[in-house]
């Protein structure tokens, strides 16, 4: 049979396991929300976040002389244990919660206090030498704890995801150098366009991620602005008047992170802005990633009866009924990450919308579902970068065929013949299906060394001066 | 100088343009709303099926002996003149509009009240004969008005859409049977899977845009539930016993449509469920349009660096640099329109989520965005029909060469050889770039005739008794 | 140091851990897709529909003389295990992957072909017996099997989310007739509107819930039609043209659900509507507990500052800084909820919209969203029933003050002293702070008789004759 | 009859009416796209953007030598005329087009060059004298005229909804002045938290948008980038190596915008990612009015049976039925307007995924949405501030009392009787009836003085020294 202890609170008395670090309110929460069935325990960023925000407090406080130096050691000593990934498995309360982080709060008060407790030779429960809210969540509310803790745990997602953007970026770009001398079509609109080369192509996806990472990064900055001292709604009632900037201070020093305490608490307390403009930024990523793997899909469409200008490395055999078949999975499932982050960023646009007067009580999903967004966003960017993109190859002899072959040369004869007689070429080669390069000959509208010039794929892929035949 | 006369409302008085049959309500939401800058004007639909409310409802009086019979007469016979199409210029407020379509509502009972004051042989704004609100709005709410107005009017509006989309559907299946025997290859993935007939190919999109008009009928049957007699907030204050049920029945005989009273009239009241469910399934609609043009789009890529197995007829050309290049501008032209209904989609489920208590205040931009949506996806199903369906040819020779020098062919030899043996064939025609057939032949796998009759595209398409050999 | 056995497929040889039953091509996916990090085991439900379908491949199989009987029958028995709940440890490939689900198919196929091996006395990875493709998968593609599994999986869901629903219809259904006689003031706009009775309130959340319902049980018929048979593209290439027929018939027999096979196989193959509908209808069912809960909040708002209609239970103290302070928690979670299913919405809108030509490669995802909305919705349908919903109290004095004290009373005077007169009073009652009742006594409009019969509050919430004074 | 002139393209000849500015391939788009049924004229700053685009190509190719003077000077003649507010009328093609804006190019080319053939003395079709392709149009394509333009556009439109945001953010921030001295509760999840002002409240939302405004001008530095020169594909095909730096100069000098040109002309032809971002910013903006304008319509709920702390201006009668209602219609209003923004995002987010290989060809719907989306918020912005905010007084005494009467005031007790008492203290006030400071004077926790120190409304709305009794 389980040991028990009994807590109490406002609502009355509870059993809690005797050997729990957590308390009656944690039980209570644990009971109350069996929603995503998964525990706080699964974003340690998160936990670390918030014994990072409980120690700061309570330096904080000693400082300002509202708390026992010992006390306060005593909390800190319990929150470098978390840090140190100890009591991780007391963090037990549903990531989905109501109550706008309350339990996630009430969790780790009773959790360091407990332990905190211990340490100053305590038995656990015995709240009378070390209380939970008394003196854990001094000066605090949970309306300033858990945006506060996120927003780190946010920061140091956001940070690991630009590095796995930079790999991936990497991965385009060395492509980028390796293939700058395959000449393709490109392609407007899915029609024949005009040449280019395949190592543009590619150094244009490295250019926009590092176009995201930019993006990202200034979404960062937002984030780091937390609301310490704000209290219940803002106004600070029951803090010191020099804690916001104190506990601030502390963050910053314990954290290593150049977070700024809001101007305006109030409107930090209540406002979601960052959450939703950070899901915003993740969804822009999403949906270049997503457009670019719809790309890689369709350049290396086939082999027979498709583009086939590039190879994928094959992961795995494609299909249970269809030998030899080799699919683009990697890219499949990066596309599939980019909408799940876009539905994402619809949750979170929601929830920041369905904010009420000073407060906004959805922050655990908000919370939730960014964290989900970028985790797999993370993942999908490594996985597409080693296990597709640094092993793609050209088809060198296939793009440049299909260049030669191409009707979209007449472009190119534009500024010698103009637009009018450039499409009645094109009109004739489709119709004939014979090449633009015999039809101008042909017609004597250029000579055969004029035409060589012109019609040289190295030279129509970037800006030229013009000789005028 | 405009002559004007005075009216007053409980806030005050208001000049209104002499001539004008709007009165003083009108013209302070005249004056209010400036968002969408369009008038209800542009939806004529909207304004009889205003129309055909007051007149059931003035019918309705009369018969319960509540309204005089000249004044009903008056009423009933201006609210035929706007069903005549005059009058329309007086509906004046922004579509977009506060307060639930009480303007949208009094800016009809005005309307029709100063039409029947004339017609009765008084002057515009002598109410004291006949008032806008006393007798054009008696048993009424906005509450009730509106929303029974809107789903006539989407009643409506969605049979033109389901006729829009069976023209569409025919389209397609007409080039199903002009297809039937074009033989060409399946694609999976966008890479080469078994072969197909493009008539089957044809024949999917009209089998599903059949099916999505049957989910349309479902919808449409959702908004032939009204709530006239609510009144207020459903509980049905100021409406006598039968009045409910007497509308319901008046408005049945004047549309000719089966609607049906609500049986929980306070729930219908605050309910919009129906119009999440109709903008859900025209999402869904959206969804599958858009799929079927990206594949029209990506079948008709080249027209030589593409998969060119089919030509869309050409409809202007495609590039103001691009000599001879046409775009499959019409697709594109129907992917935007999906993405648009997609986006109301969302503003309609904001809307919807937005409701309080005993209304939905949002009422008038689910309105809006659903007659936007039916619009334009209607404008979509019959250009599409007419303009791009219509006029695509096959190229059939592309089509049965892709075919055999398909890889894809080693499928069909699965029950013969065995998954494994198969996959063999298959990665040696990839490697020496030979075909199947020529491979399978040389390891005396198979006999020719067997592999003949293996291998015809034509045994391809469908079930078939394997014939072990 | 782990045993291992060498597994080969067509890119060559992979070691799997020896006593896996998963094999060669289980082991590629699981190094291929890091992305959610949630295995296939977490959804029983999916495993277990997709040995039902091995299972009625193998029968039909069998039947129609493609298969040996023995073979057959070990494969019969390995799925019987799996629906026994053994061998789910050992589909460990993510959730969500490329390749259209081939991954999942293949984990199920090695898996019964390991066991069945086992079953008929050979070791684990001696394919020339028993063949994961050639027997387990024989006439069968993921392309038919993995949807298949999804429909029936899905059907299960829905159900059990609909006896959520029901649940918690029912709870509202006995606070409708609990609170039958508590009159209270019906708000439009937030505004004072006319009274009704705090059960019409309840009554409309039942009546509304059960609506869903209905929508839920009409969405569960589209996935009902299932396209085994189609093989890779519909078409049935590979496959007996009495399979699709016999698989059906086996699949309806073992699961005892009333599946029934496409009428165009084709269609059904690339088609994800089923999915886009269905997933508007749970956005639906999402919207309208979200707009409930909100109301739920307002109305239990206060103590003191708010509405204070209504108790909410209290589940857990509110606030780590405010002593007393109760917090409507479970509504709140119940709206995170929907926000998640409205994201969801989002999510799978994006992946049907990305199928291409003859499938839709992102159904995993679509699954996925699927089965977490379905969850979630059934969660937190049980836990608003059993954690709020049945334990609310009306306060009852609080609700009949405001109706007598309030202004909306005014509306009941329009039949007797026309909406101008009425609306005077109410000017009058706003300016001074007085009654309505004693102003229209005052002015002498009424007589006190009169007076109460037409604004006692239970004369005021159904329709009545107006018996003109 | 119509006179008509006959002109013809690649596709054969058509009429297009004597006098019409405009040619043959606007007469075709005319036809084709039958959408939205909204011409580019009503976009008259998307006209002149693209007039200014024209001009400065013009310019750059005769200082480039590849432009005769004459024509150059007759082209920028045309373009002053229609930047002059001229010739708007001939911009007739739908809004809502395929081709990637194609038609809005080649509409544009053919006003002016008719237009510059008149100056030059020649009939409108004479384009033997000048072409609108071979000189309006030189050295550019649609896919570097039309996302250039959009981006001028736009800068302008943006700059236009920064001001009147400013001017909505001075009206709430003139009124967190005037209500500087307002005591009220604030409120956590709709609960009555603990006290702050009115000013404080309207302060905050000032302070809010002004972080909007913020986020909008970053977005507005990310459309400063265009992509002239690009031609086609961006790899500058027909173009002079100085070509994007010089046009790009002209436009700087004509529009005196700091627009520079893209560094990887590749990459920004087909990225689409500053429209993402610009949206989701505007969605961000919209998420932060929902919530405000939410916030308003909740304190003014009432007047007898909601919060009703402050009073919006009546603009309007509220009701059809319910005499004296006045209901919040501008804030009702500018939430429709921001879930339509919201959904405009969706839509510019799917289009923006929609891109394929070198161009995204849905530029037009994502214009069109985002230019919708800016006007209506513009319009709200300055309806909420002139129509609503401008005009909300407070009820001071109402609001006083609240704070007084409530229970929330226990919090302040917090630092000096420890959480669990003041908890017990909510306890017995909320089952008595009684209030915090009656009961904590007849327990004689603290004295009468410090008590009034202690709960003084004016000392809770900030942090303070708390001096322990």
């Amino acid at each position: 049979m389980t040991q028990i202890r009994l807590e109490h609170d406002s609502l009355g008395e509870v059993a809690v396991p005797a050997d729990a670090y957590y308390g009656v309110q944690t039980r209570r929460a644990l009971d109350n929300f069996h929603i995503s069935g998964i525990p706080m325990s699964h974003y340690p960023r998160m936990i670390n976040a918030l014994a990072y925000v409980k120690m700061a407090a309570a330096e904080a406080n000693a400082s300002l002389g509202l708390l026992d130096e010992d006390k306060s050691r005593a909390i800190c000593r319990a929150c470098e244990e978390i840090l140190d990934g100890r009591l991780h498995d007391q963090f037990v309360v549903d990531v989905v919660q109501g109550g706008a982080g309350t339990s996630a709060n009430m969790n780790t008060n009773e959790v360091v206090c407990n332990r905190a407790l211990e340490l100053l030779g305590h038995a656990k429960g015995e709240y009378e030498h070390l209380h939970p809210l008394n003196h854990v969540n001094m000066s605090q509310s949970t309306n300033d704890v858990y945006p506060s803790a996120l927003n780190i745990a946010l920061i140091l997602d956001i940070r690991e995801l630009i590095d796995a953007m930079d790999y991936l970026r990497k991965a385009f770009r060395r492509k980028g150098e390796e293939f700058a001398d395959v000449i393709k079509m490109g392609r407007t609109q899915l029609q024949d366009a005009v040449p280019m080369t395949l190592g543009q192509e590619f150094t244009a996806w490295a250019v926009t991620i590092g176009e995201d990472m930019q993006r990202l990064n200034e979404a960062q900055a937002l984030v780091h602005e937390i609301n310490m001292g704000a209290t219940a709604i803002g106004t600070g009632l029951n803090s010191h008047p020099d804690y916001a900037r104190t506990v601030t201070e502390k963050l910053v020093q314990l954290t290593t992170l150049q977070l700024i305490s809001s101007p305006d608490l109030v409107e930090a307390t209540q406002d979601t802005g960052a959450y939703v403009q950070l899901s915003g930024v993740l969804k822009r990523a999403a949906v270049k990633l997503s457009k670019i793997c719809n790309d890689l899909r369709l350049l290396s469409s086939g082999p027979r009866c498709g583009l086939n200008e590039i190879n994928l490395p094959p992961m795995q055999p494609g299909s249970s009924i269809m030998p030899g078949k080799v699919n683009p999975v990697i890219p499949e499932v990066v596309n599939q990450v980019a909408f799940t982050v876009i539905g994402h960023d619809m949750t979170v646009t929601m929830a920041c919308e369905a904010g009420q007067l000073e407060l906004n009580v959805m922050e655990p999903i908000i919370g939730y579902s960014l964290f989900q967004s970028m985790n797999m966003l993370r993942r999908a960017c490594l996985t597409l970068a080693d296990k597709c993109v640094s092993g793609i190859t050209a088809n060198r002899e296939r793009c440049r065929e299909m260049v030669e072959h191409s009707i979209g040369l007449v472009t190119a004869l534009n500024p010698y013949l103009g637009y009018e007689k450039s499409a009645e070429i094109a009109k004739e080669a489709m119709k004939t299906g014979g090449s633009v390069y015999e039809i101008v000959l042909e017609k004597g509208y250029l000579s055969r060394e004029e035409l060589d010039d012109v019609l040289k794929p190295e030279n129509m892929v970037k800006p030229r001066y013009v000789h005028r035949p």
